[in-house]
């Protein structure tokens, strides 16, 4: 057996302590799966309280950078987190010293992936984020090496597990997102402040990320459309149920012949789609190849040993030798094909109007439509009160969004339209 | 970049060409992810026909064992098929020629995978087997590396497709297994001596291949426990659907304190389970490691263009000096734990059995449940018919396998019991 991997850790939160753990208690198995053991030399946080596991044989240091820098050292694990700050530094003065550099930090790298990507392959050190997407779903490496053969053409999934739980409980409770979202706070699935997860970004993040390996893409967290899931009321999930459908806030990106599509939004999905099925925290990963076809993997997405165990396996391949370039190809080798704007998106979509119920409404919506060259599937009105309020759903044929998203200011300015028309969009998955 | 990887290809049959489409296709792809060339150098069937793809540049061989002996290669790629004869030889020419193997058979992996692995590492030449098992599915490099923190403590799947396009079409139109075979027959979806697909075979040996790389223990076909899917009837599936299952072919393969069990039999399913909603002719595997919990993988799992992007794959690893041992750690490090007998299985069994409608025979059943020591949950009787047969479904509580089986060896030798009792085991997953 070679040399022990040596290995230090930045961040003892939930995922760098779920990683001391593992390589603790799975010690043995590792070593043997990767032919020479993995041994924690040092571990950094500036929080030196008691975590329940023995810490004595690693050098402690408060600062992650000065670990980075001098600790004894093949591998930096940066579990510190955020874009920029601390992370940041981290990340860079491990590939300055010339260390691997593993990470579950979705931010940093949709942010920075490039200029980290870049400094590792100058430093012949590896860059590893299994862990920055779908949690213990090993769906960077699957792309990467596991459909090595393939183009990909589309790949999409649920990548946040907080908006995942509480849009299964609202549908399942009929329960309004507020609700939902206080009661995923007191359970710790949503953050006190919920912005990164129920806006989009986290998604938008992990989507970035997924585009690149897939796609052999620059990465281009800019590019990314990115829709939250604050407006989804149980009004849309019980007519998406009677239609049908499931909403999903999904991260979705496409190469087309006109581009790269890269958009997080929530969507109608039929009931029927494995992608429907996947409730609660629980991810889901789907990816188009031209010769796998479609590969879907389910997963738990977040939480300490899930992460940790995607952590973990981009150690192990750089203890067996086996790890691959970052983003699947040199840099030198990614593709930059231009970005598709959302407004060239075409799709089906749904739209809720709360409307008068009075005669002549429907026309007025119905010239709007026709003049922007919307054409309706269906048109579905449930109750009928005359001179009040009502739900009018419109269903369209495929449509351009620009198109739909012109079509809905212009309804939405009807006088007998009382509140701002709701759009999902649904995929035909 | 480094010379081309020079493959050759026994076996031009479906996933034969699919592999060679495929690296003729996406051959720039490719190179930019393993960092050189794949090169096709030599093919080998005995039949020259014209496949739709050029042959031209590569050296043809009649004989697949001349080709493994002689061919400029460094990779050899078996797609005979068939766990002895031909496909053997194949595999043991190229690897005594010192040659990396690479193959989609997973009978010759299942009967003979420890001699060739055995033969690879002596040879320090690689054996890659990723399309043996669930196709397109990534599934061996996913617990070999993906989860390589992990220690694994069950897997199961649906590894068949055409058992599963059998038992749905079965479903969703009531009909008889006779009836949906001949069609699959039609389709291509079963061969015409179905056996290796209806009776389990396939399935066990895929079986036998994902416990030996998730638990780590030395390949064991003949400890697998087979049964098909000949006997599921249109009225257990029916029952099933109202007790809130689904009937799938399942391979399970579980590592207990006892050591390990491995089986193949049809399984009762939740219907809510991920795994009930697999359709069609779609693989399905899901593994549980003590870290990542649960990993869904859903797929094709067979066709000429999945298995082929598995082939590549495993070719794609070798080019880039990325491959994994076998069997995920060196052979002498795979343990020897027991295997698990059938009969010290413990679970739920759902029982069907028709019945004499008179009184005294619920009693007698009763009696000899009692005297096994296996309790009831649940007792279905639908239809009433005085000194008739009807069928009569009983739900046990978890009890033994042994006890259950001695209890309907005495329960089918009652006189009102008309025919032998049909078992169904029922999985919580």
């Amino acid at each position: 057996m070679s040399e022990p991997l040596r290995v230090a850790i930045a961040g003892l939160g939930t995922v760098g302590s779920g990683t001391v753990k593992l390589l603790q208690q799975n010690a043995g198995a590792l070593a043997g799966r990767c032919g020479r053991a993995i041994e924690i030399t040092a571990v950094a946080d500036p929080d030196r309280r008691d975590r329940g596991f023995s810490v004595e044989s690693y050098a402690w240091y408060d600062d992650g950078v000065a670990m980075a820098r001098e600790a004894p050292a093949d591998v930096v694990v940066e579990l510190v987190g955020g874009s920029e700050g601390p992370a940041r530094r981290v990340a860079d003065a491990a590939l300055a010293a010339g260390r691997h550099l593993v990470t579950a930090n979705k931010a940093l790298i949709a942010h920075h992936g490039l200029e980290l990507a870049g400094a590792a392959e100058r430093a012949s050190v590896h860059l590893g984020f299994e862990a920055a997407v779908a949690g213990g779903i090993p769906i960077i490496k699957s792309i990467k090496e596991g459909l090595a053969g393939n183009r990909c053409s589309r790949v999409y999934g649920i990548l946040n597990g907080t908006c995942n739980f509480i849009l299964t409980a609202m549908r399942e409770g009929g329960r309004e997102f507020q609700e939902v979202l206080a009661e995923a706070q007191v359970l710790g699935y949503a953050e006190a402040d919920p912005t990164f997860d129920v806006d989009g970004i986290d998604t938008a993040h992990k989507l970035a990320i997924l585009a690149t390996v897939a796609f052999g893409c620059r990465p281009d967290l800019g590019a990314v459309h990115v829709e939250g899931i604050r407006h989804i009321s149980p009004v849309d999930i019980a007519f998406a149920e009677e239609l049908g459908y499931r909403i999903k806030l999904l991260g979705i990106a496409a190469l087309t012949e006109h581009g790269v599509e890269r958009r997080v939004h929530p969507c109608m999905v039929p009931a029927g789609a494995p992608i429907a099925h996947v409730n609660g925290v629980f991810n889901a990963v789907v990816v188009h190849g031209d010769f796998v076809d479609s590969l879907v993997q389910v997963g738990r997405g977040a939480g300490e040993q899930p992460t940790a165990s995607a952590v973990v396996a981009d150690i192990a391949d750089i203890a067996a030798g086996r790890a691959s370039p970052a983003f699947g190809v040199p840099l030198a080798a990614l593709e930059d094909p231009p970005a598709v704007p959302m407004g060239r998106h075409r799709g089906a979509y749904y739209v809720r109007l709360m409307v008068l119920d009075k005669p002549g409404v429907f026309a007025d919506i119905a010239g709007i439509l026709r003049d922007n060259s919307v054409s309706m599937e269906a048109v579905l009105q449930r109750a009928r009160a005359p001179g009040e309020a009502v739900p009018v759903v419109l269903i369209t044929h495929e449509a351009e969004e620009a198109a739909v998203a012109t079509s809905l200011a212009q309804i939405g300015g009807l006088s007998a339209c009382t509140e701002e028309p709701r759009m999902i969009r649904i995929e035909p998955f």
